[in-house]
């Protein structure tokens, strides 16, 4: 209801502040009988991580996970999973400066209009940080998923002006380079651009592709939990979101039906196929089988040095210089931020799916009829 | 849970298949002593209602709106207000034909898939006439938000290559217009688009925009309650819809930190304002009092006459001629569903904030200090 | 959240006032495929239905269920299930004398300090009436338990100081007395009770027992969603029910852990039974295959025609008269109540169950290991 | 949905193992700006904690409860409060003789049953030690509806066949003694008894009665959500309870309606008083302002040293001794936890209140008529 809630049947539970003594997250109905290590986990934080790049903050979060809950003999129990990951670089005071001053692009000036009262350092609920434990409840759900052979990668499509050139793609790079691009020459592209905006203390947008693989047909509910709304709601709660596209998305705006449909055919086996998959993987919010395609619009980092307009709480408009150093781009992060807010719906969305229809309750319960 | 409840105080529960006898929502959690009448929810109705424009279909569907309970001597009581619009014009032998067939764009398929038995008349819960319980239970949250001045206005931003030049924007048109747009060049350039669509049995996209006046600050919750994440879940249910963007949306992505931020100033009231809202409204998901500007893309109408590849279920490969007139365009017909989506949001966060403060608590319980 | 919607999964939204147009409720979350017609639902409603007994109030109410949605060629669709119920008998004048005097027993001043505002027409939402929705939806609910085989059967287990002898238990006559209890000397006595209690204007409390028998194992979740507390909700949901016990009940207050615990003993067919069933059917809130047993208390018809204390809101203490025949007892009628509310609790318990272990969604999707 | 999240608004997720590393609670949507400490809580915490009495098992679990966020400078921020409780005392070999077993009156059988795969190490997720956590989010619900003057209280009502003399009764004296009992001849009554039953190897059962003052009228909705039925699910979610009561409860079943009917008078500040409170404090499921009374039965301590029948896993009939010192009674360390649930219950119904009605709305946004 606040907020921190997520998912109907796999449920999580995220908390946290930037510069608390934890975060973590507790996930609620996770089926019991998976195989779950810390391992599997800690892989994925290790993805989002600072510290790692030339084009990322320095600070080193470690973020290490633990399970605290609900996993017994290296097997969940069906009970709740608690995951914690201890904060070891707390430094307030390197952040005390910035308590009553509204930072242009971030939500000092929000969560003060709603709460009245607000925890500043390093944007206190507000920071990307709180995507670690998103990311950690996502490596259980992806875990689960693998159950069932359903593949989901993601990857930055662009950097500010830098596009993946569909020809030059190579699914095998992403995990190669810092910015996680399936594109060797888009890299060197994109590093040079972001070389040039931490030179002008500015920083950069771009976007976030994410596609699925193996996805069983039927998840998604129809009217207001279709997949892609669920999964656009998924997606645009992630901090820095600012559009969301499923398939053709906003092209699709511009084609006409005979150009977007997917025609159907029966190939050589006697399934039906689709000639091409502009819809992006569902239709009338239900998954038919073929690959989800997404894409997601993040805005660049508005934590940046050169010198902005803001004014303070005492009523003075002033000019703020934002010290040390952040993220010059938000996007190679995020990447399996994306990745785990897609993993969560559809999880969800697939143990919902279980209880659609009276043959599958048959087979749950072995009955006869 | 099944994805036709929406909202989590200010809740919708909408029912009906395209051809049944009725369709109808029932709205659980509006707060009482709300004045409510028939007219404030036909209204809207109207602008949803086929048959009315040359680029509409002219199905007559009457759409008559009935209230059934909870509104007592001209206002709400605060119990479950059930509204109802029976279904005058069902010819079942119309769809007969295509009961074995799946249609490409269209939801037969999935819906097969997912649930083995469905109702294939005219495509029974996946119609776009189910938007008429959304557009009624959004004409109910309209009034609701009218109380704190709150306005919404939906509008055509494009149909096609065809877009509204901002300089020619006039909201005063946007009623005055079959395809309300806001711009009287940009509707005739549409309305001979459409004509060649027409003649040639195709279909439009096209895109909506929403904006939102008078917005209090502090609605949207932190984490996965952002409100621009529950924006894009509401609009992206929409049956046709394949994004959606906040503010500047995906261009955010080509932009830098610096030209993204909005910067903030005092104004002579001493109030802080923005000089510019690229955010769109929002930010760390949170409403900052200023206009909350999205933008939605809406594929071409699935339903063309022009033949389409598709299969039927008895295993065969087909050319698939759909006779009758359909929509050449459901973008006109959306504006207002968009409009009633971004209300079912607005309203359930409204209701949502009253309860993040003590201080509210003890402004309604009259509560000392 | 407002309260008049029901379950995780299998949910229900009641609405209508007693007299109002209509009342109703839309069931979304009912799987695909099950076979439903409304006489499935029309002989629970005439189990509850007025007019049948001399010991109920002979208001006409007929009470005839229609079907609007969710159901195709006989089976459930997997969408809404919209159910209706049209008010034949509204007199509203018949209780324009009341609605300035806030009645003893009744929720007249409740809903007036709750909502300022309430249709006082026979007590509007919060009459007895409401429930022929929960009979309506308990009906859908029962038929989907019937697949698996679950037999639910609620009866009359004293009327005032009058109880059934379980010497005399005979579960045949249930349905062959007016007052759906199970012994037929208990029922003369019932009777000679009531008529007195009809002859002073005034009315009698009683307790209802249900049992259900083929439950699977493992319905309930840990926590607060044992399967006891959620039956516990649901039947003290009932407008007049004023306690509830699961097997022994408040005598297992009394009672030794050597007395009270059921102990285990293979059987021949090396199956696990229990000795006893004091339980009531579950163990950590867990059904275990035994019976269920719950009991519940019913207060007297709060609305009698003996003279009361009252007072009216001008301010004034008045003698209350209430004219006109009510039910001298409501526990006959609401006997199918609390059947219907145990159904939907378990209809909503056994879906849920079956996310709950990895092995279930391997069957579903034919996963291999 | 899996039974570890409780709330509409102020929800908690609670989750931890009896043996497992820790145990905890995530608590979201409390409102900002409530004052909160460590101590706030520890207070009731150590109520629960057991090694206090001659009555209650010497395990030393220490109980220290931290904050992990959610609070920042005293006061609450409306983010997500993580309350943990590390375990000190975790020897898991105490339990490993017991894995295979199925104890009489435990869960072992019905989460074998549910899972397949379960911790067996003191009862894993269902041990009473869970309730420590609910004690925890308790805490900061009373802590918040101090704010408005709510007093929660709950004692030992009986023990066994030892009841507490209502001429006896005093309040003061609850906190004076280990049973919480409010009657000191009761004390000693029952002292006697439970040292009877430790001597014989078994174990008590007995009941916990809670009242409210100063409730605010009009928390509670109609249909499924009446404060009563909200009680009753809550508290009959504590592991051991087995009945709930609202005011007379059972004896209402044997009362005319003449006699249990609160009649109404104006007092002499023309305030509405009703001369009895049968009711328990609420109408319609809607409190009216009186105190609410309701009575819990707890089942004896299931876990006794005295030889039972059981059985274990490999399929074998077996005499169980367990051993170890148990508590001979769950009603005195239960006392909390049901006061803890009565808060939470409350607190939820109490912010969802805010909502009903369009005045409140006015009063929390300042808008004008």
């Amino acid at each position: 209801m606040a907020g921190s809630i997520l998912g109907d049947i796999f449920k999580i539970s995220t908390w946290g502040e930037s510069h608390g003594k934890a975060l973590g997250v507790v996930i609620d109905g996770c089926p019991a009988g998976l195989e779950l290590s810390e391992a599997d986990i800690q892989k994925d934080l290790d993805r989002r991580k600072p510290g790692q790049s030339p084009f990322a903050t320095p600070r080193k979060e470690g973020d290490k996970i633990e399970i605290l809950s609900g996993v017994f003999e290296g097997r969940t129990t069906g009970t709740p999973i608690s995951l914690i990951i201890y904060n070891k670089n707390q430094k307030s005071k390197d952040y005390s400066a910035l308590k009553d001053v509204y930072r242009p692009g971030q939500s000092d000036y929000t969560y003060d209009l709603k709460y009245g009262h607000r925890d500043h350092r390093g944007s206190g609920r507000s920071s990307g940080r709180e995507t670690a434990a998103r990311v950690a409840a996502g490596a259980v759900a992806k875990k689960l998923l693998s159950v069932l052979g359903i593949e989901i990668t993601a990857y930055t499509a662009s950097i500010g002006p830098i596009e993946v050139d569909p020809d030059n793609f190579d699914q095998n790079y992403i995990m190669d380079n810092f910015l996680y691009m399936p594109d060797q020459d888009a890299v060197k592209k994109a590093e040079a651009y972001l070389t040039e905006m931490i030179d002008e203390n500015n920083s950069s947008g771009g976007t976030i592709e994410c596609n699925v693989k193996n996805v069983p047909a039927g998840l998604g509910d129809p009217v207001f939990d279709k997949c892609e709304a669920l999964l656009a709601r998924a997606v645009m709660s992630i901090g820095a979101t600012k559009g969301v596209e499923m398939g053709k998305g906003f092209k699709a705006a511009e084609m006409s039906g005979y150009e977007h449909n997917d025609f159907y055919r029966y190939n050589d086996s006697g399934e039906i196929i689709k000639e091409t998959n502009n819809a992006g993987g569902t239709l009338g919010g239900i998954t038919d089988g073929s690959e989800i395609q997404l894409r997601v619009a993040v805005k660049p980092t508005p934590s940046i040095e050169k010198t902005q307009l803001a004014v303070n709480r005492s009523g003075e408009n002033i000019n703020l210089n934002i010290h040390g150093r952040h993220d010059p781009i938000i996007v190679p992060r995020a990447v399996v931020v994306v990745e785990s807010m897609v993993a969560l719906t559809l999880v969800d969305l697939l143990l919902k799916n279980m209880t659609s229809r009276i043959d599958y309750i048959k087979k749950v319960f072995n009955a006869e009829n």
